[in-house]
Order: C-alpha cells, then structure tokens, then sequence
C-alpha cells in the first residue's frame, strides 16, 4: 500500500540521519530530527539537550533518574522516572507528527512506535565498525575515548534502549521493511534506494 | 568493490529462492539451489531427499543422528554426527562453488560460511507471517498442520541451525549487506534492487 511515513532507525556513525535528510529532501517531505527533539522539550519542560543526550539512551534506573527534572516538571511526572515520562511525550510527539502528514522521522523508536500504521516504510540503517568508526572521526572529531569505545557505548545504549522500551531485538531485520549496509552500498545507492521505494510502494 | 557472488538466506515462504532465481536468470550468472544439494550428496554419500530435509535443520543431537548415514559413510565420518558431518561437506562444496566463478547461492548459511570474502553481496529475505502463509499454501498445498505451524517449525529449524553453526542471530540485520521485506515491496521490486546492486556494487 502507499507509504507516507519513512521511519528511519540507525546506527551511530551509519550514515542514517543524512541518508534521512537527503531522502525528505528529494521527496520533497519534512524531516524530522532536531524538530522533534525540540517538541519532546517543549511539552516536557525539559532541555532540548537533555533530551537529545538521553533520549535514546538506556532508561534511568536509580534514584538518579528523578532528580534531574527542572523546577515544576517533577510534579506533573506521576510518579514516572525521568527515562519513563520522556518516553511517553516522545511516544505522543511521533503520533502526532504522523498524524500530521507525509515525513522521515529519524531515530527515537519510531518503527516501534508507529509500527500500527500500514503507510509506513520502516528501515534500519547500519555500516561495519571500520566505515563507522572513520566516519565519526571525520564528522565529530577525535575524543579521549577511541571510536571503537564511542561506537560499543552508543550501540549499547540505543540497543538497551530499544530493547526496554519495545521488547524486540535492535537490528533484527524482521521490525523493518529494509535493512541497508552503507559500508557495502554507498550513501548515494541507500538514498535512491529509499527514495524509489517510497515511490513504488501504491 | 566489486560483487560476484549473491548469498540469499530467506525466511521459509519470503519468496527468497524466486527471488534468487530470477536474479541469476537476469544476471545471466549459475543458480545454486538443489545444484548445491546434488554435489553435497554426492559428496556426503547420502540421498539428496535427506540432505534436502536436514540440511538446514537442527543439528541432531541424539543417538538416532549417527544412525542414518548409508552403508559405507559411516566409516568415513570420524565419529562426527551426521549432521557435523553433513556441515562440513556443504562449507567445502561452498567454499569450492565460490570459486569458480560469479553465481548466486540460496540458503546453507552461505552468508556465514563465504564470510571473509570481499566479493559477496548478502542478502536475507523475509516476509509478515500472513504473506508467508498466504504463499505456502498457494504454492505447496495445504497439510495436516496450519499454515502458521509449519512456518514457525521451520523458522525454529533454520533459527537452530543457523545459530549452532555461526554462532550468530538469524535474521540479524548486521549479518547481511542489505535485507527486504517482500510482503511490503513486492517479489519484482526485491528482483529488480538486488540486480542493480551487483552491478552497481563496483
């Protein structure tokens, strides 16, 4: 059936988010990212960057995870841990985000959250250590960590993250309509790629 | 770099072995299938129909796994099961396949045993379960058992197998270069992708 919506879930230094972009671009579509981001703190009251670090991370499980609430969200989190509240506005953002018409959502467990609707295409993006590890050195520069430490830390904590919050396996094929590899494809082939099936798929 | 060989591991009624078909067919390369299942017999010493049943099943385990192996194999199995036994001719017969020449290669755990080549594009296809089904039916006929049993038999069988002997997730997206859900895209629209990687994969 026709799709409307690509959800594009990534590893960290795939190449996922400005695969995403370019593909809303040539559709002509929003993208979704930063945008939604700055919704999810919006109607949180939290820090977009707050959000931005934590969203995809592994949900709080100490008492620390109630504590770093700004002044007056605390009393509207019902109990929640912070990990738990966000989850559920990320979950209300991306809905309504949806509801609002064609767009790529990057990220944020979209695939999961969205996986109801039937005018979805849900993709999963990934590349070898080795293409990961150059690219974020390229993007974001050296750190004191290594980029194989970077890459391990992330992969853990969006994999704890997805499996928390889903239940499913992150990376397993089976949550998406397309798995691409763009160590082995190229930027440039996954975009066109994304681009003609979102055309085919009437 | 360059591709010349396409691995298809496949859910159990994806459409992955068409698939894999056509692609040979338009690529003008050889289609290993029952070839494959043929040269391991010969091999092995036992019946294609056994190898057919049991090569991508779980590895048995019991007494029972030693005592199939025809009159005469046995004494050249090493005291390995016939299962163990059975692996290691279809990694050899693989391996050899590989070789000699561009091809492409359905099912066996190819994906894992061609692993440290460069020139190999894998693939895994996949379907909702209501397709799968949908297509077994129409394409086997009915059985005692339904559709959704005979399917999550044979998902358990190859799940097993693939991980007792790569040690690896079936249906892991990393595992693979690109991954396509035909009951979303359609068999043509997978066909048509799968062609233009190998030839754009330079």
């Amino acid at each position: 059936m026709e799709k409307k919506i690509i959800t594009i879930s990534r590893e960290f230094g795939s190449g996922g988010r400005s695969i995403g972009r370019a593909v809303a671009d040539q559709l002509g579509i929003p993208f979704y990212d930063k945008e939604l981001v700055e919704q999810v703190a919006l109607e949180s009251g939290f820090a977009p960057k707050y959000i931005e670090e934590h969203g995809e991370h592994s949900p709080g499980k100490s008492i620390l995870s109630y504590v770093f609430a700004p002044q007056g969200v605390s009393g509207v989190m019902n109990g929640l841990s912070t990990a738990d509240f966000l989850w559920n506005i990320q979950c209300s953002v991306i809905l309504q985000l949806a509801e609002k018409g064609p767009c790529v959502i990057v990220g944020r467990n979209a695939d999961y959250i969205l996986k109801d609707r039937k005018d979805c295409l849900h993709t999963y993006i990934y590349a070898d250590n080795e293409y990961r590890a150059d690219r974020i050195v390229r993007l974001y520069g050296e750190s004191e960590k290594s980029p194989q430490a970077r890459l391990a830390e992330k992969d853990k904590r969006r994999r704890n993250n997805y499996q928390h919050y889903t239940g499913r396996n992150w990376g397993q094929a089976q949550n998406y309509d397309v798995c691409l590899n763009t160590s082995t494809l190229g930027e440039e082939a996954c975009i066109q790629i994304l681009v003609d099936m979102y055309r085919n798929c009437k």
